[in-house]
């Protein structure tokens, strides 16, 4: 009799049956003529018992000394056990050996002091650990979340091109790519796209890698990440505030329910996530400008945010909060002016709490055709890559407006990880580029 | 009192009631006192029709004569109505224009010959015609089943990256990049990343953007488009071939039941796509040769199929069939041969009917380690680039398959859609980068 292939994080609904598991040796503990084997097969992790009066001399020994990592089927009959985190183990019958892992996996999990650069070298390997995994489960879902939010709600998704000709916002942070005779860019953005794909479906968003050549190395940066970007015909400032707003509790919700092993894994705090509930905060620029000189830390009126001014005007909050209305003149060329005071752009950042900072940053857009043109002329920017662009304001312009919310800094705030580079799977930094 | 703003698409729910459509004029016709607009609003048309007597001398002048594309604010009662599409009309009480289009839009309606050239360049607008959009829903459809597919089978998504160091399949097609200090390329496939990811998750996919920098010009290339590839541990040929079959189902059967009205728009036929169901043929690689002769079409022992094969050998089908055991020869380095006869390698294209070819492709992957090294070598890889992959056989190996499923030419198959171009939001292709 074959016993079925279960994933071990289904075994709880076969307590008192033979199944086999199909996975990889994760740590191993032996006591005389019992041993433990800590197994995973990437859904969870299970300990399995083995006894050697049960399995024999040959299958116990095997038990006994399989190096870490060796991958296996194993058979054996599942039994409830509250002491375990998964609520079972499995009582070993058998154990066949796919292939034995070279002694020498450079992962031991015995490490107390993990060495980052060693472990981002062996990032192929470091995927495997506990923590990594559950991360990339939590992103997973963080992207299914994003995605399940935006199509109930009619949103069609419109990939923007990767490869593009001109610069969003300047061409000092872009990675050029020789597209046969022509000079292109990686995207930093699908926005301008979108705006055109909304003046035809609506509503829609895009969502893909987009690529930024800082020369940063902050805990916060990465060369490539993804971001998505929904953009929505006749929708106003105040509309887009309330979208994001829906959007960041419908994502952690989402998370709460579905991916709480993995929060508990990774042990996060869920108190300050279970709080993030509408309404968030809503500031004015030169509200949240009082409140951080009130925390002591200097800025002069114009200037946009940096990561100490986040931290210092959330720490008066403990779920995220919008940040409306900046200067014009810190902020890009496509965003609308305030109507009553053309001094500040209708544009809005969402910070997470935490210290995390900012996650979305979005505006309503200029819709007048002249309007546009002048901006344009005062950044300086190419007036011929843009002539598509300023074709969305000459046929049937109306008011719209979008944001951008980065899925790395959202999964690092989310699980509560210090650093982006774990958020990613292979993560793209200054000068790092292998596996 | 305000009318509620309601989506075209949800009219038919608002029969007997006023409502505001908020949408750009799409076509127009004008009978003495009466006018009729048709508006679109992304989600769908409807017909309004303004009568002087009702609307007032200004109002309904403005109606007569308002350009195409201009962007509007329209008040009216629901009318069920048979004739038309959607089935309701709107009586219109009040029109807003928003933004009035120049009355050059450069996209007639009434163009019967279409200028394919003068059309991408102008792709920004173009996307606003009934078919393009309709083309558009349907690919953010297929995306969204394909994501639904995975999501609901406990795959976890793990996105590869971008940016490489090294080549999967070797370098004359890839697009470089300057990545800092070093050479970086633009990614082919994810699929060794997805290997690595499989043996810490289990069951993965990845899905993004992938790139090649071929000079065929042919309504089946794109130099950028969107690859969903799977990996799946301890998953052999035959559960492959298996999992290829329920996707493709799965991916036209979602299509058949949301995206019905762009169906009909597309005018697809849709007694093929019904016709998708499980079983699929399945054909060794000699099979298929034998039936590709008989069409009368010569191929030598041994070689990959191109466009006349595929065409050739599915003249035989009314449903997608799978190919299997290629001569490993003429495939990647990475696959496994057949144990019986290790001529062939145990891959597996699935080819479309109707014309369209190869939608997947795929393969078990060698899971032994001094084989592996072998075939870098006779494919003279770089064996330092990869290290991290061989690491993937040191530790803990198994048998493992995955395959890769193009979204555009998917998009092209279940629309009917002659050219692959039209099938992306903004397509590159050689020398083609605007907008």
């Amino acid at each position: 009799m074959n016993a079925p292939h279960v994933a071990v994080a289904d075994l709880k609904k076969h307590v008192g049956h033979e199944v086999t598991v199909k996975g990889w040796l994760y740590n191993r503990r032996a006591k005389g003529k019992i041993a433990f084997l800590i197994l995973r097969d990437g859904t969870a992790h299970v300990q399995a018992v083995a006894v050697k009066s049960e399995m024999g001399e040959a299958s116990f020994a095997l038990c006994a000394r399989l190096p870490q990592e060796s991958s296996l089927i194993a058979t054996g009959l599942v039994r409830a056990d509250e002491r375990s985190p998964g609520g079972v183990e499995l009582a070993l019958r058998s154990l066949d050996v796919v292939g034995e892992a070279q002694a020498d996996y450079p992962i031991q999990i015995q490490d107390v002091v993990p060495d980052v650069g060693f472990l981002m070298k062996n990032r192929h390997l470091w995927l495997r650990s506990k923590k990594q995994a559950a991360l990339l489960r939590v992103r997973s879902e963080v992207i299914r979340a994003i995605r399940d939010f935006f199509d109930s709600r009619g949103f069609v998704l419109v990939d923007s091109p990767i490869l593009t000709p001109a610069a969003c916002e300047g061409t000092s942070t872009l990675f050029g790519v020789q597209y046969f005779d022509e000079q292109a860019y990686l995207t930093q953005s699908g926005q301008l796209y979108a705006e055109a794909a909304a003046m035809a479906l609506g509503k829609v968003y895009c969502f893909g890698p987009t690529f930024r050549a800082e020369k940063s190395k902050t805990r916060k940066h990465l060369t490539e990440f993804w971001m998505v970007e929904p953009e929505v015909a006749f929708l106003e400032l105040d509309g887009l505030m309330e979208l994001m707003e829906e959007f960041v509790t419908h994502l952690v919700r989402q998370v709460l329910e579905r991916r709480a092993e993995d929060l508990k894994v990774l042990e996060r705090d869920l108190a300050p996530l279970e709080r993030v509930q509408p309404p968030f905060p809503r500031l004015h620029y030169e509200e949240a400008l009082e409140r951080i000189r009130k925390e002591g830390v200097e800025i002069p009126w114009g200037e946009d945010f940096g990561a100490p001014h986040e931290e210092a005007l959330m720490k008066g909050f403990d779920r995220p909060a919008l940040v409306h209305r900046f200067p014009a003149a810190v902020k890009a060329f496509y965003m609308q002016p305030d109507p009553k005071d053309p001094r500040y752009a209708l544009a809005c950042d969402l910070l997470a709490p935490e210290g995390y900072g900012e996650l979305i940053g979005g505006s309503q857009r200029i819709h007048d055709l002249a309007f546009l043109e002048k901006r344009l002329e005062e950044h300086k920017l190419p007036r011929e890559a843009f002539e598509w662009y300023l074709d969305l304001r000459r046929y049937g312009t109306v008011p719209h407006s979008g944001f951008g919310l980065g899925v790395e800094r959202t999964v690092a705030w989310i699980t509560g990880c210090d650093h982006i580079r774990e958020c990613v799977p292979f993560p793209r930094m200054l000068y790092k580029i292998y596996p």
